[in-house]
């Protein structure tokens, strides 16, 4: 398996010039991700996180600070052409960005292409030409599976099939754009027939997001061995959820309009490369378990291709917010519940033919620790509803309510390395609006 | 409900200087659909099919013939901004094609620009956003429901719920790119755990196609009443399946490797402004099921949002073709056996907020008819591989085999009206070539 190296990119000792461009930020100088951000006043471009400031990678282009041939991909407004790129290229482009930033004799060339992250605007990075979202949160799929099947949780497909299923690429927005209350339709299991109104089970579900790098062609897979060179990076992925619609539609052909409404990312693509560091060997998959089949199976794989990533979900209220309260920490778990690594979902996608391309998006599906302290859902924190949570105001919820804003956050950890962030993954929820198409606030 | 009215263009009386371009061809000078073609030698562009002819748009445009805004968005490699115009314009450019193709006096301007079809090669007329997939058919739910629940066949959300689940866009080739047999797991009901391999139960699935002009905003549904003004036309899908692998991986999140390998188009998008005089009553909803909730339900959508269009499906295996015996024709159906309209599926497509986007596509899915001569699939045809299918050279089918070629094909007919075919929706099926990421033919 061809994971990227750890090199001098990676380097602990690493300092930048550039303002808390530390492990006290989620974007150190050994992070470097890349997204698409408008400046105060302009138009759509690319930059690179680093500390507090973004920096303009299409005027570096521009100036002849950076290796081509990424200088000549980054004139865009997305940043599939990047992603295309051979890794190689992709690691001049990251070594060049490290020395730009950590030496000062280039400040004063490179000061003047930063920007301040708090006065930009951000965008999705990429053109999403296709969403896919997984389901290899075991301990998810678990909790879930419970409420429908207490005493057979699991169905028999999944540990040999890394579930999945296609999402809606259109709806996904970045982090900061609110999401609109959905309306829909619902079931009461005593009613005789549904009714259509604003869904009264609005939930998230804590997920990463896998960034196709190098695509496929049409008819032809990708070996297990040779997934990795497939993935450009990773982001947070909030898989908004209206479970009141999802239970009433999702039989036969699966989740449809209780998840496409919005998605929520985080806007900045955490490189594959800057997670040399935190893999880990492959937790997931317990004793006695079967073995994967030979086509997402692979050595390497196993030994290195999990993420040693925390993951966090907080909640504030309107209420608490409008009381300066601190956001409530619903979860923290890690990425490593997952039971299949990120490398056997691409091998997977692509087993039958399925063409994956430069900006195509994966999701991982609800990453759920095993207990309670870890859920990354309200189905599963609340069983569903039956247990609410308090929160420091008094307020409790089953599900979400108007005004409520949830963050995801992420960070890589491993000994001896700069820790990693992922940058803001938040969205308020605000009142349904339309009924029947027509304004309901008219 | 603002369906495209009956002008002048669907005059009957009105014919084509044209080679062929009367109802004996797919594209009488009534048709005037749009698509995207390569002529000999050159680069792929905007046309319009007449008789056996394709008229270049893009240099028609330069040329000076045709109407602005039409002209002004003819020049790329996709359509989708055509799609996008205001309904005016696009009737705009329509009457203009059609006094060209039929006024003499014009023969002198336009013939230059026509290019034999057969010495085209054709390609997807949109850059796919999204695709969905829908499960309209009611005597295909009813047929595949029996083969698993055979006293209770059809599910109770599906006379409410129009049923859909997001297909794969990056997979959807025009008609005439060969299918690779796709690999992938599959388990045998007595098996101890699954395998790979070939897939053994190959299917079509006949649907129509719906192409999305005008599209929605992010939050803001489509009201019924206004959902024809959002459809840019249609067209022939194959919805290709692998019934062993989606038998195994279906559970809970629905179909994924099972159908996103291929997925066949016919490359012409048939206006809804063409489809005009072929407007009927929904037949689709038989006294005493239940009446539409309010957001799927309106009157003239019930008076004449049925399609009057014929469906054949045509098989020939490579023996067939060897021997130069004709297709043998599989099933003939009329597409009104849709039980929700094209208007209901968007309408509910966006009730939630999900934004769909011009060049959009929506399947209606598999659309047969009440009885055996009319199914869609070979699942039904065959009872799930039970009953064989004989073929004049004495071969049998129960699913597809290497080498054979289906052929959807679709005729709208009204009294006195010139009837419209929509092209061709073909492909071969090729033998499977890799295995588990190897070539297996090597």
């Amino acid at each position: 398996m061809n994971f990227p190296q750890i090199d001098e990119t990676h380097d602990p000792a690493r300092s930048s010039w550039v303002e808390r461009a530390d492990g006290h930020s989620d974007f150190p100088v050994q992070n470097l991700p890349y997204g698409i951000f408008s400046p105060q006043g302009g138009a759509p471009r690319a930059g690179v996180a680093i500390g507090t400031m973004i920096f303009d990678l299409r005027a570096a282009a521009e100036a002849g600070l950076l290796p081509a041939p990424a200088a000549a991909v980054l004139d865009g407004t997305v940043l599939n052409p990047l992603m295309a790129l051979p890794s190689a290229d992709r690691v001049a482009l990251r070594r060049r960005l490290s020395e730009l930033f950590s030496d000062a004799r280039w400040r004063g060339a490179v000061e003047p292409l930063l920007h301040r992250a708090a006065d930009c605007v951000p965008h999705l990075p990429a053109a999403i030409g296709d969403y896919t979202d997984f389901y290899v949160g075991i301990h998810h799929a678990t909790n879930i599976g419970k409420l429908f099947r207490p005493d057979n949780p699991l169905l028999p497909n999944y540990k040999y099939v890394p579930i999945g299923y296609h999402g809606r690429a259109s709806s996904i927005r970045p982090s900061g754009v609110p999401v609109l209350r959905p309306q829909g339709q619902r079931k009461a299991p005593d009613a005789d027939m549904p009714e259509v109104g604003p869904s009264q089970r609005l939930d998230y579900e804590l997920e990463l997001g896998i960034w196709i790098g190098a695509g496929n062609a049409l008819g032809e897979p990708v070996p297990i061995g040779r997934a990795a060179e497939h993935i450009a990076g990773f982001c947070l992925l909030n898989d908004w959820s209206a479970r009141d619609f999802q239970a009433w539609e999702y039989v036969p052909l699966g989740p449809f309009l209780a998840k496409n409404f919005q998605t929520t990312i985080s806007p900045w693509i955490v490189t594959a490369e800057a997670m040399a560091p935190f893999r880990i060997a492959q937790p997931g998959r317990p004793e006695g378990d079967p073995r994967p089949l030979p086509y997402l199976w692979d050595e390497g794989d196993q030994a290195k291709g999990a993420l040693a990533i925390d993951l966090e979900v907080h909640l504030s209220s309107a209420r608490m917010r409008a009381e300066g309260l601190e956001p409530l920490r619903l979860s923290r778990g890690p990425a490593s519940s997952m039971y299949w690594t990120a490398q056997q979902i691409v091998a997977h996608h692509a087993s039958n033919g399925c063409n994956l391309n430069p900006g195509d998006l994966l999701g991982t599906g609800t990453l759920s620790a095993p207990k309670r302290d870890g859920y990354g859902s309200l189905m599963e924190l609340t069983e569903g509803g039956k247990r609410r949570i308090s929160l420091p105001t008094g307020e409790e919820r089953a599900f979400l309510e108007d005004g409520d804003e949830l963050a995801l956050k992420a960070v890589a950890r491993a000994d001896g390395y700069v820790p990693i962030g992922f940058g803001e993954c938040r969205a308020v929820i605000q009142p349904a609006r339309f009924l029947h198409g027509i304004r309901a606030d008219n």
